[in-house]
């Protein structure tokens, strides 16, 4: 039995599937039985390897596969790096083409690059993030599978590294060291792009929205979750819409540096074997590519050794976890009940919410948005350590770091889409909880303060509870009491 | 170009390809044109829904699928948890039946969970992590399955809920709110028993054998990152293993907690609607099933409300991952070079290093070790973040507290095992180096100090630096010369 | 003004205050107008240096106050820190006495040692946290004063190292190496024993009194911070008061690791200028000093080069604290109101609390206690790190982590007291309340499953809400609901 | 000798010494004895109290000494946040005045205010941060402090509260909950100004200034710790300038939302109890007295409820400690030796280096920075945490948030320059063991790919290691080793 619990680790075992035989924990490394057809040879300089017959990568990957058995597939490098890649590649051989490289070959490159970055040679890419920590072994894995889709193309030999080397044309002019930061760099800021913003937007102006749609229902408001002075719900929830809107300004806020590409340093960051003018060429290739703008580095030391520019986004992503955390935490409580709890809004029903308990609905998409905040915050944790700990020219954290940040990007941004549409734009004031909740209140003696003093209104609070309705009944004006209201009474001073 | 980089996330759209069709980010939900055969309806308490033919789940598995696109594939709940549900509903419909439950309804049950935990029905566990925080998705989601596995077992219509019904019999005396925990508990258990210690026992293992091999290699020490009095290789070896000893201690020392079930305490863990014994019934079936020593948690409330043991364990995983960032960082520093680094330790070539300098050989398996130490720090944030917020009787961070749980307890087991094989083992002392270290280091005149005092051995050095080879010629016997030896050869006083 | 908002830097500035005297942020070192009379003229390997005159410390702590004006004042060396040295100076002196040590010296060193463990001492202790990673500065403060206080009780001249020398007789058979993470040891485990196991016990005695007060008391439990069924009060209580039995457990269990001490490892861990058994009895005599059962180290190199037991030990401070916000949290939550919140519990109400609001009374004991495990949180975190990243034979982050880890562990057995004693302990169910929500609740029918099945209980509830009261006038025997009371009615069988 | 090692806690326990008497560590509250003469009785809405006849402050702030024992003296509120207060005090005050205040009321405030300021008074703040999460304490000690003083000045008696109020005039139109938020922007705003950004010039002129220095000097690059192609010492400082460069820019860009003051939000947010320009003209005063930007926040509610501003500059601070950690190991491990490290910086001396092995000197400066950088990567947890747990209209960690902020930038601010004054300046290159380093080094042959190929270069590497002296000998032109030196002699293309 305890067998049968075994995760089977689907490992690129040079194309065979890894198998975990026994209790004993022993792994089993498969051998093969591949038929000759089914593979091909390639070699790099550490000898011969087979590689699947129906694969474009080479023997470097395939190596990378047999050395590194970490995680298995759920921990593959993130596809939005692959296809970054694909971006980086087609730039470098357009340009290298201005340079002169053959421009049958460059083209060949550039189509093969498309292909990888519309995603349609995503099984070609088996690594996993944990490998060498410059991530050369999936820039060669990008190198490989270009290289032999382009030999394909141009009619040659799958394996043969001609006329297209994945060296020598398409990696040309550039490193490891200085594609895959430039690869984290285009990948994170498309996510950003594509997915954070979006979804951050949306979730603002759902939440400006009920802002405003609820701007006239004054509530009690609580601090320390007790009891305080009213406010108005619209009023509570402009402070939510401001902790969005800022979110968008943090990670804008951090977004040039990301914009800045290490291309053109290769290997240490001197721009050994680039021509003059490359790295900003490239740079400018991929903006107008993906429409970002992104620029070359200003120092490609800075850029490859370290990559605080991803701390910094993360830390931009940890504080937009933050004002999740704290949105949503107010949303399900002031959304608790249905009978013993706050009781203040009633939250869209969208699921069965027990096995056990007929009828029960629970705020399901607050928990994920909160749990999707915790992750963000550890990950953040992830990318400091990682960042912290480059030495001398280069940063080796690199695969893990920008799977955290392309982690916290996509999950707060589809959270925050998950949330807008499964949530806030179906919530809904309940009035007569509100009402109820606020006539019942003893705090709107804190409005006498300025008519009879601190200490005498704290005494009839102590002695004689004042309740909006009965305020008038204490030593004090009339007019008082008429006054308390329109402090929270539109048009209000501050946001609804 | 801007689209192409798109992510395509392959979301069970109520079984179509959720597109993301434009730049302007906007999420155009699929519509279904499905031919009738494709499908079947099934209902919840919300309404009739199409399920895919294929499929064996049911209702709510759809409904979460289209309420939490957030994270795709790679965010799915992970198969350790998938795989523990199918021991725990093995357990409890054996224990039910004890109770009563119809022998071939049971008998169906416990056939279904098999293939649950045997992996033949991993196609069928749709749901992500990023779903209620009770994780009642995922368990109703294994409920859908084996009660449509067993139906069919049964000769009976998929959807029909009869004869077996995923509420009435397949979670019989059960709710969310025990079941994931126990299932937690069970894929957490099973991953450290699986993967982590026999990971780690492999890794200590070769570094004692290393230990014993550098056993007689004097070397210089290092403090402060500078030179310092000499040591063994062997010992400083020995550190490393009883660093990794010592992380085996701790996980194991964590355990007693993670082995304590939830099951039985059922909605907020009074054990409403459960027999008296089920809970012990079914602890003690999974430590039968499982061959660990399960055992039912003395208090259902804390079991549901928190799950500080999981925490506990994080915590010491923590502790793991510092201990290897220690050890890859030296083995690394040690093995710098080839010619202008420390240059100790002589690494295993394992792949070519450098796309662009060649012959370059990397510390990749140190490299892929700390980043791996890196993601377990974050992961365990993530899981102290979940862990302390809880409120009242449930914790609603389950999904993702396992899930960083289980990620971190298998990055670092595979990661020893690949760190091992191909670095440890292989690693060979430069003793050429090594001797020419020695002999030109300065410390050496430490050993004077209880001889001459630190004051005059402090002027001996700043004036004329005493190499081993040189310290006769100071105005101290040759004797004590001699004796400097005696402290760092065999045999040691400490470790090896 | 901007100027007088400046933070007065009270460092040791070689006994004169440093300055900052204007807004240019440019730092002023102060002069030396000191009388003669003032000071003294200690040297060190640098050369001369003025100590003042009624300080016992020596030129390198001169020396190091020069070097690291990083925080000022209440950045310095726990206190603890430097009592734990008195234990081990002590000890050392008198196993040095045994090997040889002049007795006359040895008892002055032991004299001094226990006015230092005194806190007699505690003035002329001026340095930071922030100095050289190894303490090795705090190492030699501790050495200077003992032998300075020793030369004056022996009649010398101070600063004359004649006849007690603060290295050759104070750190015989001592490296700094060796005796800081003794002292790191001696002082969390004193501080463990002393200041967070009583803590923490006597938060556990509080919750496990009210548990049982309140063991006959019904209310609604709530998962998902919603309605659920019912629990008593007192099995609510009982959760957190296994969280904190198991708190205490935990701490215990990293324990073994803490009590093993580092002394005779001398500078790199092989023992170099110590004689053997130096190491055991050193161990045993500081064991005998404080009554914990102390131990020397099994593998110095790692107690030098690694400080994974600390590391253990925050992540067990980690976990109490996620446990302390859990069991806060839910106090205060149930404690609010007075009207508008849950109001279930009453708080002691110890101080005013607010401004401008009246007899406004806030739930503040819980917020320090939640602010604390936030502090512990991100204390471990720091350990971590420290942790992490030490380097070959010496970790060089010692100071930082022995900082936080008794940071955390005060905080929170102070904590633990305070909270016990000014909210636990006067904390009141408020029954009517408690009984009013319970009566309302609709959660009862997830009783009636086992009987009418579920998809039926969930038409009823959708329907027409079953309460306690009105749950016989369903098609359902009266029975049945007399039935459910059982499950929350005492004698339970869970918890209380 | 147990209890001798016991922490006596100095905590103000109505002004006598708390001792911890014993071993059972049970707390024996001091019972007062003291003369009538030495203290007045004051009273809060709780009752009468004892205060010391010498303080200033008053009965609330006694109370909370006695229900807040945790943590003792080194855990006091900043002094930052006190003096901040003073600021904030004096503006309302001024403020007031034009909208009525008693001009001798106001004036004497503002005198009191100014010396609260200038650190006149600081013996006169006992609270610790672990109070309630509002800070109402501390105001409450500022308002206490500041009437009494302002008494003094008009001649009246102490405790009075004639003719100056503490709460319904120093605490005019103010609450707890906009004030402790608008004194936590004003001292990390200062702090940051007058420390941090202070202190990270100093070392980015430093580090500058050397690069500037180094630029001819050509040595080995070395990336994953191995041996790389060349690049200048003064291209290497490059980088870490660029990271000071952006670590300034990052904090700047985080400074715009922490210029904005909560104060006129009074209790919820709503500016109850406020006249209309109140906040917009306290902003105003604060902003002259500092001479820092400070402007109203647009939207008082999430001012209050949240404190993503500081999480997002503790983010900011987070980033700067992961370059520092980054440039302090660089530095260390590129100055490691002398004889047995990498040797390629000399490093100032600046303090004996071991107590046991004479003439050991360490990098101790890199050691205390890199302590620092752990310090506030953990201080960033703790914020992230508390920042993301406010409830409602209130975040609730307050003092916690902002003791961790402050403790970052004045950590980081001071460790810079310390770092810099006492090694950076210093750093010399040893250009002798660079250049050996450089003419052994196997890695130009990189240089070669673009004219031989990768596979050829590779092949040569293997079997032939070129240096440059020898790389004329291998079948490639002599202009084209000749041209290798280029990439990294000046004039560079990148950096220096």
């Amino acid at each position: 039995m305890f067998r049968s619990l075994g995760r089977v680790q689907q490992f690129n075992c040079n194309f065979l599937t890894l198998q975990r035989l026994s209790a004993t924990s022993k792994l089993h490394i498969c051998t093969s039985r591949m038929a000759s057809s089914d593979y091909r040879i390639e070699r790099d300089t550490f000898g011969e390897l087979k590689v699947p017959a129906d694969k474009y990568y080479g023997a470097q990957t395939v190596r990378s596969t047999m050395n590194f058995k970490i995680g298995g597939p759920s921990e593959r490098m993130p596809i939005q790096v692959i296809k970054a890649f694909g971006v980086l590649k087609k730039a470098a051989a357009q340009v290298n083409k201005e340079y002169g490289l053959d421009p049958k070959i460059a083209e060949a490159i550039v189509q093969a690059a498309d292909e990888v970055s519309a995603g349609k040679l995503d099984d070609h890419f088996p690594l996993v993030v944990w490998q060498t920590g410059s991530g050369t072994q999936t820039n060669m894995n990008v190198n490989e599978v270009i290289s032999n889709r382009a030999i394909e193309i141009l009619g040659g030999k799958l394996g043969s590294k001609d006329p297209v080397h994945p060296n020598d044309h398409v990696n040309k002019s550039q490193s490891s060291n200085d594609t895959f930061p430039t690869a984290m760099h285009i990948a994170v800021a498309t996510e950003v792009h594509q997915v954070l913003l979006p979804g951050l937007q949306t979730l603002h102006d759902a939440l400006a929205s009920k802002a405003e749609e609820f701007k006239d229902i004054i509530k009690i408001g609580r601090t320390h979750t007790q009891d305080a002075v009213p406010l108005s719900l619209g009023q509570e929830f402009s402070g939510y819409v401001q902790q969005v809107k800022y979110s968008i300004e943090r990670v804008k806020a951090a977004m040039p540096r990301v914009y800045e590409l290490a291309a053109g340093g290769t290997a240490v960051g001197t721009g050994l074997n680039t021509r003059i003018g490359f790295a900003e060429k490239v740079a400018s290739t991929v903006a107008s590519l993906t429409g970002l703008p992104f620029v070359t580095a200003p120092n490609k030391f800075e850029a490859l050794a370290a990559h605080d520019a991803l701390v910094e986004l993360s830390g931009a992503l940890n504080t937009v976890a933050v004002s999740m955390m704290k949105i949503a935490n107010d949303v399900r409580f002031l959304g608790s009940g249905p009978r013993s709890g706050l009781g203040e809004l009633i939250l869209p029903e969208n699921e069965p919410g027990s096995s056990i308990m007929p009828g029960k609905v629970n705020p399901t998409q607050c928990e994920a948005m909160t749990m999707v905040a915790a992750q963000v915050m550890g990950n953040h944790v992830a990318v400091t350590v990682g960042g912290s700990n480059g030495h001398f020219e280069l940063n080796v954290f690199k695969p893990m770091m920008v799977k955290n940040v392309l982690n916290s990007a996509q999950l707060l941004g589809d959270a925050s889409v998950s949330f807008t549409n499964n949530c806030v734009v179906g919530i809904q004031a309940n009035t007569e909880r509100i009402n109820k909740l606020m006539n019942e209140s003893l705090m709107l003696v804190t409005a006498l303060n300025p008519h009879i003093g601190y200490d005498k209104a704290a005494t009839i609070k102590k002695n004689s509870p004042v309740s909006l309705a009965s305020c008038q009944k204490q030593s004090v004006p009339v007019s008082f009491c008429q006054d308390i209201l329109s402090w929270f009474s539109p048009p209000h001073r501050f946001g609804w």
